[in-house]
């Protein structure tokens, strides 16, 4: 395989350089082959590189000292972004000296200046953000959990698409299984949105598995691989996930210092519960890349840690090593062709307004 | 406090007297001093009841033959369900027999006939469900999980008010907090309904404490007393719920099955863990009554066991003890006073109808 490049905001998130350049060394001895262009602010980020001897030879600064806020809002990030470190993180994949771009900023700005770089693919509205749920068998994709909090049908189609070329490139299935989220499995089931991709979504042929309806069980279940809902419901679903897990370790722990024998079974077991909280981990899920657009950029949660951050570069360039956006375009052209009527193209500007005041 | 009187549909869910008459036999064995009319078939509930000393003196049977099948349609139930152990149960509240009903029977008929027979509170279109979510510190319910797939403003005050409701009854909180679902915190997040629902609530006095907007991790973290949301949001987030619960456990298993070291540990800590799996059974939250009804009827499971029924049987008693259908109608007509149009209310037979296509 050629060798990659992956583009990074060094100074987005809560932390920027202390977490970004441990992250990288990370992701490189976890095997990752790929060389990095790193930009933000040259004297910090060879500070952070100076405790980080094995990056020798893979790594170039971008300098810029200008950086986008974590409050800044969309309109005003693509109108004052040009030359930050998010914005120029953007332009290396757009002039393709990168394959893919990651960073831990600002989600709207980061959303809204990609969309006006790399712009979408066919005639998508804006990106869908997806989350990978752990499951018994693999991993579930669940989209949308971003920005479109109601869906049309044929969004939700959209979705299908995206996902299904997100779970083929990331998780390897070769010919991804399909479910919509829905209140029941039996026809006629929800409103009329979801009736109505499940329509569409049987008649054409997407190069997927469409299994039709499922519901909330089915995601953790891992019943299909790739989940479709709108971004209300995925969000809702998606948090509501995350307190469980949190409540299910509370009762854990308060289990096993219930008692003194309590105590005594925990730690005899202890290695094998070590392994399980490592399956818990949030940080194998808070990266998320933005599908749809003409190029790949990966947006980690503002306070991630150097693991979460490397989760988020490994995603990055499995996705770079896929026909992952090809796959997309072209499932999308077909859709488009088999549907009845088009959706008008937003503009990028009025779509990343959208996705501001509707972001999850 | 006077004796009790609880009306059940002995005949319906997927065992019948069976199950029926232990639970009754073990909610009364939990301390519960009420009486009991059971529906259903005389010579079998005599050979269920022989088994059961402990009810001598507690059970009165009104027999009936005619059973309403589990696949029964709501609007065939309506026209054809007249005098089946169903439909008694039901009646015996209206009449005033009983304080209360509970039936395992089929959901769609059984809302359907109460609706026909008790008519909804005030303005109500049709009864919500509420599931009782187990919290770190008590319980938070969760409404609608039932037939409203879409939710206007108003419909989102009325599950409001129907939550509060059943939570001061159910679990004593005397001033709840009331949560609004939403995908953030923030002012102007949400779609339409949530947001208009939100500045409804902000401005009535409904005798209980609005919080604002809540998000799904809120619910197992128990943030507040109630979530309000539509029912496709509130099955989808109950579902996964319950997929994950699943998941949690096949996790845990697999975890103390994983060497000899965490099997000992699991041996020592055994009886922490037994204790531990109960507060995860789901049949502590499958009882659910339907709300907005002038009477009270708890729909539990079909497949509950008599344990599940027990819960939906002390369940009942403990709104039938309460204010609850009341203070329900109280809120309702304030609220009704202060809106600025007032609904349509719909004949039941309509309502029942939309209830059967949309029911979760």
């Amino acid at each position: 395989m050629p060798e990659l490049v992956i583009s990074i905001d060094a100074m987005g998130g809560d932390h920027g350089p202390s977490v970004v350049v441990p992250a990288v060394a990370r992701a490189v001895k976890l095997g990752l082959n790929e060389r990095f262009l790193l930009h933000g602010d040259e004297a910090v980020l060879k500070v952070a590189l100076a405790k980080a001897p094995t990056l020798e030879g893979r790594i170039e600064i971008r300098h810029t000292d200008k950086v986008i806020g974590a409050d800044e809002k969309p309109a005003q990030a693509m109108r004052r972004g040009k030359g930050a470190s998010m914005w120029n993180a953007i332009e290396a994949v757009k002039t393709g000296e990168a394959a893919a771009c990651v960073s831990a900023g600002n989600t709207g700005a980061l959303m809204a200046i990609a969309m006006l770089i790399l712009r979408m693919s066919a005639d998508l509205e804006r990106p869908a953000l997806v989350a990978s749920w752990p499951t018994l068998t693999g991993r579930t994709a669940v989209l949308d959990v971003g920005g479109s909090i109601s869906a049309d049908a044929q969004r939700l189609v959209e979705f299908a698409i995206l996902g299904a070329a997100f779970h083929h490139a990331v998780h390897g299935s070769v010919r991804p299984t399909v479910g919509l989220l829905n209140v029941g499995s039996e026809e006629g089931k929800g409103h009329e949105e979801v009736r109505e991709a499940h329509r569409l979504l049987r008649e054409m042929a997407l190069g997927f598995d469409y299994r039709g309806f499922v519901e909330g069980d089915d995601i953790p279940k891992g019943t299909v691989d790739v989940v479709v809902t709108d971004a209300f419901t995925g969000n809702v679903a998606l948090k509501t996930g995350e307190g469980l897990a949190l409540y299910f370790i509370a009762v854990l722990r308060s289990t096993f210092t219930s008692s003194l024998l309590a105590r005594l079974g925990a730690l005899i077991a202890s290695a094998a519960l070590r392994r399980m909280a490592e399956r818990f981990d949030p940080s194998s899920i808070n990266a998320a890349p933005f599908l749809g657009l003409n190029g790949i950029v990966v947006k980690t949660h503002g306070g991630a840690d150097a693991r979460g951050f490397a989760t988020a570069i490994r995603l990055a360039a499995d996705l770079a090593a896929s026909d992952f956006v090809a796959q997309i375009d072209r499932n999308l052209r077909t859709m488009t062709a088999a549907m009845p009527h088009q959706a008008d193209s937003v503009a990028p500007d009025e779509g990343a307004e959208a996705g501001e005041r509707n972001k999850a």
